[in-house]
């Protein structure tokens, strides 16, 4: 034969669009499955164009989708991030984004019953990536998901239906903890004393005043990537917390080996700023900003797990991201915008009726498929 | 409904990706089937996460193929390229690369005959866009375009079954006549006076010796990038040939309305050179070097319509391409070798019995079906 193929669908979730399987159509055999995946995406060609890649990170990514025997779940997921010009297959991390598509998925391909006339539906999904339970609120229409609407969500020009994907229980991923060294933690440097917040919600993520390095928190992603001095003060920071909180043997370690994660970030109280595209965001429409570095350098925006980091925090007494935002502490839902060097995020954070622990995490998002059908791939 | 869709296959074709539908599965409904090209690709979005394209113009197109009712042709083809962050759908080219995926297409689809025994397809296919018919010889495999191969094409790193693709009597597309302005013509500036070819073939293309305008052709595009005093010079003299081939009123209609075309090319003998990529390209590796001007800038490689010019012209004596290759005249097929900052690209001649014209133009090129099934569209 020419090429065997496989089915396929194309959607998009927030602002990343990948290849989605159901489990049952992916052969068993996993050097064939790892090729559907690298050809269907063309992981091969930096210009991704012998297949459905889009030449960047954020259409490099596939999900595969199977029922689940899980209490609680509909589903489970398996998230796949592929690489750009290089035959890579991660499955560590998780994705904010295309989240919602897989909500999506479930609804349009039958996984959980809908009923016909119901204008909602809540799919709860079992990430394996990070072992945890997502919770979907996914708009239908006829029974499908629904896709126009006019809800705009940031990094997408075009309008659509709103879908709201939240991270049940989430907290403690890989230290056991969400505060594992309390509220607040004391680092000393060659210069100073800084005092951080260190907050494991998906990702770990070390929380730091703008202030206390110097900043306002409003200088431009310019000015603060070629701040050396800064960089590096932050660096040494978060390798020392590694080793503080158990995830590296000593600072050589964690900046040799561990480089990813915990990230550090630069928080600051709600200002007026001006965005990488020249945007004003004014100060009464953010509660809380934010310039993550990331493998030693200034972020273009803010990893999803940061904001989720972040939010989550600004409700805990005590922490720093609290003490910033001053946010007052409430039973429910409610809403935290983060701004960042290009933009303003939303996110939903519920907590426990005392008050006292993250119940979910979450964004609003829009989603769409795009294609379905039968994938091919060339026999070698 | 939440969305409605449509039957659409997605193919490469050299370096080339789009979105192909058959004539009759689209609406006669134009605006209707417009939103089906632009959302399909998602023009909407920089980043055309919310549809098949990959941000780039190579990866913003679509075709649309029918039976054909035209003597020597199987199906009918028309080329559109859609616009990447601009709602834009041009058919007025034609594109060199995903003519292949066209005689893919064809021959997947069953709209032609294909033994199942037979290793080779000849494929005749009319593009409304240029006027002409194309031949492709399409390698087959149990009835299939064959895919898998070890044919190398310069810009995918993934070695393919090698097509031929060619067009059939080309020349006089714009003006009526390949050469218009004979074999050579003389232009004067207020600097020198040049010799240049004029060649109309697809895209008009004017010809000019690197030497002529100071340079030996083998100077980096940075290098000539910057150079203003030569990039004036030659958009001048593009000016000034428009008016004369009676493509513009004046050189201020030249310029300010027909940027696109006549374009301009300085060519020099095969030479040694180094790509942009840093590719060291041997003297006795190609035949003829180009560097083209397109709107009024240095092009990253060169338009196929300019390589089809330039291969073409390097058999026609008395011509500056003839001259500067110093290719010996010969009826029957031949290939020339041209030199681009990127790299080389093998051009096919066919020419008459007695050598007096251009019976085919072709190149050699890959393709696949990359996906296959239905395209869905947001309702408004």
């Amino acid at each position: 034969m020419a090429q065997f193929s496989v089915p396929c669908s194309v959607y998009r979730g927030g602002t990343s669009r990948g290849l989605f399987f159901h489990k049952k159509d992916l052969p068993q055999d996993v050097p064939t499955r790892n090729r559907i995946f690298l050809e269907g995406i063309d992981c091969y060609n930096a210009s991704q164009v012998n297949g459905l890649g889009g030449a960047t990170s954020s259409t490099s990514k596939v999900c595969v989708v199977s029922p689940s025997t899980r209490e609680g779940a509909d589903v489970d997921w398996t998230f796949y991030q592929l690489g750009v010009a290089e035959a890579v297959i991660d499955e560590k991390g998780t994705c904010g984004n295309l989240m919602a598509g897989v909500g999506a998925f479930t609804v349009d391909e039958g996984l959980v019953e809908v009923d016909p006339a119901a204008d909602k539906k809540d799919v709860f999904v079992y990430n394996t990536n990070i072992k945890k339970i997502l919770h979907m609120e996914i708009p239908v229409v006829n029974g499908r998901a629904k896709v126009s609407g006019d809800y705009l969500m940031p990094g997408v020009v075009t309008p659509g239906a709103m879908f709201r994907v939240s991270i049940v229980n989430p907290g403690g991923e890989m230290t056991g903890q969400l505060l594992p060294l309390g509220e607040r933690y004391k680092v000393t440097t060659d210069k100073a004393t800084y005092e951080v917040t260190f907050s494991d919600l998906i990702n770990p993520f070390i929380f730091v005043a703008a202030q206390a390095a110097g900043l306002t928190g409003t200088e431009t992603s310019g000015a603060v990537a070629a701040n050396q001095e800064v960089l590096d003060e932050l660096n040494f920071i978060r390798d020392k917390i590694a080793v503080i909180a158990g995830m590296a043997k000593d600072e050589q370690d964690a900046r040799q080996n561990k480089p990813n994660v915990p990230k550090i970030a630069m928080i600051a109280p709600a200002q007026d700023y001006v965005t990488i595209c020249g945007e004003q965001i004014k100060k009464e429409d953010v509660d809380i900003l934010i310039k993550v570095i990331s493998l030693g350098k200034l972020h273009r925006t803010s990893p999803a797990s940061g904001l989720y980091n972040l939010a989550a925090e600004t409700f805990i007494q005590g922490t720093i991201p609290h003490q910033i935002a001053g946010i007052q502490q409430g039973a429910g839902e409610s809403a935290v915008r983060i701004g960042h060097p290009e933009g303003i995020v939303e996110v939903c954070v519920t907590l426990a009726a005392d008050g006292s622990s993250i119940k979910k995490v979450g964004m609003k998002r829009t989603a769409r498929r795009i294609m379905k059908g039968e994938l091919f791939i060339p026999v070698t």
